[in-house]
């Protein structure tokens, strides 16, 4: 039988591995590499750094995996994702046939927790439903980007005996006319924080977290929000790339 | 200067602590622990275990804070925890000011995150307001029980680009309404188990999540709720307590 992992690392700072994952880590005989190409070579360093900081005895192999071109702009955005899945599927089913001996380890590295806004869950559920190529695989939860973002700021997530609700730019806008007073928002592109109605929450935002590139906004959302907007841009702009991360906290009611 | 350090422990599987954590854990000259009674004597063995397991040159002392017996079933609920939440800031400040050295560094261990409901940001928050004893504070991220209930299951938390609402026993009726396909329910007293619409949602629940009494459950609700409300009753009366938490997945519309 085959195993594969898939560990969370964290959100970028390499303290945030757990035991579990280093166990994983040291546990591995492949690590399965999706190449997204150039626009995240600071990510593969990080990588690469991890491994290197938290392997003992290394003696891994490296197997790559392609990564199918996505539309990013579909008329049909659920049909797209499922199309693309089902790509990677075939390459994921692929690479492990391939590439992982049987009583072997093989993990996926994954930034953040798996279980939030990543789809290798969903993709070797398809894998092993295919039929073709039997594994076990289990998951190790990392630090989310959700929480490093609260520790930075050192905040609650949730207001006292409140809701928390975690979204995607995309659908920011129904979100807040919900009972969550806070929400936090993830994978935006920029159009969420500029679109949400700013008298009505303060705003804690963050970008690179966890790295010597972490940069920290706090307060009302009418006050700083163009600032924000000014410095995603800049810092995109330099960098290539950004991750960032916001949460908002709704005003208490007078 | 004294330093304070909030340490996210995690769900219950001492593998969950980060390298941060464990790094907290050693700098630590104080503890600080909460006294809550005999209810969580299981808490506090396995809390010994991770300070015995990760702490490589014991030198700390531990200093006891006593809990002000709260009142579970207020009239007004808000009103109640924030008059619960002023007598912990005096007794967090009693102790602070007591126990703890200029240049020391005392530490908290929370279970799961220390951001997601869990009052020590806050009261922490409310001794530094109060001003009369200064100190510098961090905090360091832990696995949730929410990441490992996910874990456990190997499911992704969010539906495809879909959102993720964290709520609580008492907030679940509200939830159920919203455009959240997910709808993840912490600190629940059984009441919103047995209360939600059954036919819509398929359930996945978990109990003692990484301890040694794990129990595991999911399938379409209206099938398993009636067995995990039996299991909870039966393991809660045989162990005198019971931390639990479950998700609910909106079946897709047809």
């Amino acid at each position: 039988m085959k195993t594969i992992l898939l560990i969370g690392i964290g959100a970028g700072n390499p303290a945030q591995l757990t035991v579990e994952a280093i166990d994983a880590l040291n546990a591995a005989d492949v690590f399965f590499v999706v190449d997204k190409g150039a626009r995240t070579s600071d990510l593969i360093r990080l990588r690469e750094e991890i491994c290197a900081r938290f392997i003992t005895a290394p003696r891994y192999r490296v197997a790559s995996i392609p990564d199918p071109k996505r539309d990013r702009a579909p008329a049909d955005y659920l049909a797209a994702v499922e199309t693309w899945h089902h790509e990677r599927a075939v390459a994921y089913e692929t690479a492990i046939t391939d590439e992982l001996k049987d009583g072997e380890t093989g993990a996926f590295l994954v930034w953040g927790d798996p279980a939030l806004y990543d789809s290798t869950i969903r993709i070797l559920d398809q894998v092993l439903a295919r039929g073709v190529v039997a594994f076990r695989y289990r998951v190790i939860p990392g630090i989310s980007a959700v929480q490093a973002l609260a520790a930075a700021h050192r905040i609650p997530l949730n207001s006292i005996g409140g809701a928390v609700h975690v979204t995607t730019g995309r659908r920011l806008a129904e979100a807040v006319p919900t009972e969550a007073d806070t929400i936090v928002v993830m994978l935006d592109d920029g159009q969420g924080l500029a679109g949400f109605p700013r008298d009505e929450f303060d705003i804690y935002w963050g970008a690179y977290l966890g790295t010597a590139d972490e940069v920290l906004i706090a307060g009302p959302a009418s006050d700083v929000v163009e600032d924000i907007l000014r410095l995603r841009r800049d810092r995109r702009a330099a960098k290539g790339w950004i991750m960032d991360i916001f949460l908002l906290r709704r005003h208490e009611i007078p």
